[in-house]
């Protein structure tokens, strides 16, 4: 099947980030196939079907470097509570008394319903029940990096953390060859993950060719902690047992020191920058500028919806480039394009998809969206359209939403079964969580 | 002319910040005259309208303690430059050039448009030509607390500080008596009005019973150049003006010490908090916790498009709340309660009119906003609507606005009168003034 899309603008993402005009993308399946004037592309291939996109930008679908996508359900569950009474008297409690593969199916099924409505086609998970997660998102049709979790305390998945890395390889194998469907090692942090267990994530991180995707550095106790529990900060102790390296996605990263940055980069490893989590659990501004400055490749992500609320890319980005002004004091670090980036290819890099998604390039998977540069008096005037993206759009102006060629969102709905999906969830499954909730909490 | 506004649930802010159920708001003309169960309004008032809003919070509208708003022509004119260079090279050759009584019309439409439709019912201006502005916001159907705006340097507006302020008390003049039009004195900073201004501003504010709206404190370096002037920190001069009093409404803040925040607290001033403006500019993180600690009053401000980019009231309270945390490392800094208060009752009482807005209280002008709790995946579930209210809900979910009990957003959309000017200026005088920047910036 081919498929001529003809945008007004086109952001490749590739090389310098500009926009371009006068150029249109092919879509060959679920690939793009040539990028071309659009009169080039309908005389080589006159039997394409060609979709006009006038007053739109087209650009590589967003990638969420980490989420915990079935933790939508617990959406504003516990608001303005300190760190460990939101921990102790809310996700904890619930997630022991929650968490299933139905759960996790409906809670992911409405993360990829908000994600794909806000033009993220990739996310990249960390929670229990993978299987669940995978499933929602192919019939949601949004991509999912999911992870092969490991923490060494039992819940309702797995009993300890070699229980855990085995269910996890089981799901990978149930969907092995399957299309939109990666996966990562997801050992949860070094304070919850033993060094015997790293090993183990180690060594199948170089068998499988998988990402290690894990929370670093988030708050400053779990950094004084560690030294007082083993003499050394988290990232030495990673370092000895040789997981610093390009498979590493550290996930957070708000405490990072200058030197622990620099090897981070030196080795390859990515970063994850979740501000909104961090600013909202109060454990502070990662030094994302400083990263960069480094040569550390960043991602950016929006954390589960029970630290955020909302699981909004465009939020996270413009956030990102905001912060890192305010904290440098210098107006023009993470410019606009550089979030940009770190929104697409960057992450894409993080999740060590690089080389399949990420920007508009030839031969890489059709993961795009289109954005509407509204004429209202909301967005009007447009000084700039590469900054525009970061500072003025909303996820509101997001068109359509192609994942793997396939087009999930067209004028800004959800089409077919997954809108149908997304509204039975909605509608029948959340007030029955709901009700769930209310019975556990109140039990506690 | 009555009418009964039936909302699912009602947001007073009026003494203990909750959500309240089963009452309905009755407006008579442009005030609030009751708040009672719908079957007792309507039995007492059968000739009244019902606006039923179910599945709305009712609540008052928006209040933007501070704002440039003819500057939403300069939208993305200069993003990602160091400070100097956005003002040097953008913003003051184009002031130079541009800045006209039509200037003015034209950009407060737009700004008018974009707040109205984003919940904001009152907005306290700093510019030039403020007859123009009032003009603008009266054909909006906004309601304007407008700058008698005085600076030492001349403009096109203005020749010296003393005509400044006469241009502005003319334009007093000529609207007195008028509805929904309310007025401050705004000497622009310390560092661009003397001491004498200054004294003539005092007595001013004195005889005419107006606040006084001033920059304060914005960044590190106009606090150092202060001090290497005149020898004391701009407080200090300010408080041996005498202006340190309940009449002051100092905005940004972000460079006052713990005993500036202390003595603002002590004589009742107020303070205009623009976290996304502070951020994009590279000024700092105003201490927002401490300064609310203190008992000083804190309003929230969106600052102008040109260092924004969005006039989003939403998203303002939403960062203030989380960069509260972030800088405080505790969770429970600045709530939701808080942030709301802080862009409703606490901005009313910061321009001197929570006498008039800022609660849904009786006798109190009916500036009302409806925000639509929706029902769709992007959203849901709701965990707790008061802070859903803060950490989820954006502009595009409010439905409706009334401003003096007249409806000017209905359904999402601007009615009438408003929408049509709203899109003239979009269509044909945007356009227009783009060609003049890039002409104004090509012969600089």
């Amino acid at each position: 099947m081919l498929q001529i899309l003809n945008p007004e603008w086109l952001l490749t993402m590739q090389g310098a980030i500009r926009m371009e005009t006068g150029l249109a993308v092919l879509l060959e399946n679920d690939k793009i196939k040539a990028i071309e004037p659009l009169e080039t592309l309908t005389q080589q291939h006159p039997q394409a079907t060609v979709v006009h996109l006038p007053g739109e930008v087209l650009m590589p679908g967003l990638i969420n470097t980490h989420a915990h996508a079935a933790m939508n359900l617990f959406r504003g569950i516990g608001d303005d509570l300190p760190l460990m009474r939101w921990l102790q008297e809310r996700i904890w409690p619930l997630e022991a008394a929650m968490v299933s593969d139905e759960f996790v199916f409906d809670g992911t099924v409405l993360a990829c319903a908000e994600m794909l409505a806000g033009g993220v086609t990739t996310f990249n998970d960390m929670y229990f029940f993978p299987a669940a997660a995978v499933r929602a998102a192919q019939a949601m049709g949004c991509r999912i990096a999911a992870g092969i979790t490991t923490i060494e305390f039992p819940t309702a998945y797995a009993s300890d953390a070699a229980d855990y890395l085995s269910k996890g390889l089981e799901a990978r194998d149930q969907f092995k060859g399957e299309a939109n469907v990666h996966w990562s090692l997801a050992p949860h942090a070094p304070y919850t993950v033993s060094d015997a267990t790293f090993k183990d994530v180690l060594k199948l991180a170089d068998q499988l060719d998988l990402p290690i995707h894990l929370h670093l550095a988030e708050t400053a106790h779990e950094v004084e902690d560690a030294v007082s529990r083993t003499g050394v900060r988290p990232v030495e102790r990673l370092n000895q047992l040789g997981l610093i390296n390009e498979r590493l996605l550290a996930v957070h990263g708000v405490h990072l020191n200058e030197s622990e940055l620099a090897l981070l980069a030196l080795r390859g490893a990515s970063l994850a920058h979740c501000p909104t989590s961090n600013l909202k659990l109060a454990s502070g501004f990662a030094p994302v500028a400083q990263a960069l400055e480094k040569g550390l490749n960043v991602g950016i992500g929006t954390d589960s919806a029970a630290s955020n609320n909302k699981i909004d890319m465009f939020h996270e980005t413009r956030l990102a480039s905001l912060l890192a002004k305010g904290l440098s004091g210098k107006a023009d670090d993470l410019p606009a394009a550089t979030a940009l980036h770190c929104a697409t290819l960057g992450a894409a890099k993080a999740i060590g998809l690089d080389d399949l998604i990420g920007s508009v390039s030839i031969g890489k998977q059709a993961d795009l969206i289109s954005i509407r540069i509204a004429k209202d008096a909301c967005t009007q005037p447009v000084g700039n359209l590469l900054s525009h993206l970061v500072y003025v759009a909303d996820r509101t102006d997001v068109q359509s939403v192609w994942v793997a060629g396939s087009r999930v969102v067209e004028n800004r709905q959800l089409r077919g079964r997954s809108s149908a999906l997304s509204q039975e969830t909605v509608l029948n499954r959340v007030p029955l969580w709901q009700t769930r909730f209310q019975d556990a909490l109140g039990s506690i």
